[in-house]
């Protein structure tokens, strides 16, 4: 996310996808974090940690991960789709409804 | 995983694992390799990528953490849950039953 | 759905929507399927079926009732949510936000 | 299951399951008040409910469905699989194996 940010929060043109800085890092965080716990499972696994406390731990990332997903796609569909279909650009839609059933159980 | 591991390619006593150098490996690849998606993410953010592509990466991370997770417990449950029931560490199966839930759907 | 359905395909106003005779159908059918499953299992849990038997069929039923949201939710967006955002009815972006996690992993 | 049931609690042998009549019960209890909830949708569907509530209502049932799985496995692994493994039957083990992916995120 460069210095010479334009004035509008939200741009989905040409697929990129503007975010406001507090979105940037609330998002960059969740990373951050998520990579911290990909790597403190590395050092478990080195110190052979039990197996049931790896899948406890596994899953906690799972959980980050989805959460993660679930913000970025509220926020999507807050920004991004409704401006688009208010402007005429139904793609939009389809591009959502075909998404979808990659994060649905 | 040091150089002094013991002869047994499994112990899962003291709430301890040692892997086969195979397994551990292996876990351990797959872990690198979650680690530089994550990573990616990041530099996907940066870039201000398009909402629904960093959907479809994050995506792939969590079937990637639940493939290692199904990995791990498949090698948990043909190793310490078989050998501790033998040996009558019954403990083992309400163990295995409390995580379940956590890992399924 | 009456004889007396009106013309409109799609009227998501006051909480209602009436779908179309092909969705209506579509949906209702796989709704018997999946019912016809449950009592599937209720028959096997008589004969004294083998748990991991019943386990496979009950996930089946769970794969066919993720199915049947999908198709609910893809046919949602591209009426409901698409109508409303353009006649300036937003609520039903903060709606679909609402309910999304409830059908994510 | 008959009236004619043996005395053992639980029989894993030949592929079928003697269930304890408190856990036939728990079990059938279930089921029909998942076949309820199908049943349930079919009339929301009828009466031309709202996407929304069908969808929250869909989930429903799969978070019953689940929690009959974890049951039923949970039972299981005390009891087929220990005993199994306790006699020296191991194939149980990668049947467990097999199965656990199906059930899992």
């Amino acid at each position: 996310m460069g210095e010479d940010k334009k004035e509008e929060v939200c741009c989905c043109c040409e697929k990129h996808k503007e975010r406001s800085d507090k979105e940037y890092r609330d998002l960059m965080n969740r990373l951050k974090r998520i990579e911290g716990q990909v790597r403190g499972i590395q050092g478990m696994l080195e110190k052979d940690a039990y197996c049931i406390d790896i899948l406890v731990q596994v899953s906690a990332i799972n959980a980050a991960l989805n959460s993660f997903n679930k913000k970025l796609l509220a926020n999507h569909i807050g920004t991004c789709v409704a401006e688009n279909i208010r402007e005429g650009h139904d793609e939009v839609i389809q591009e959502l409804v075909d998404v979808l059933p990659k994060l649905m159980k």
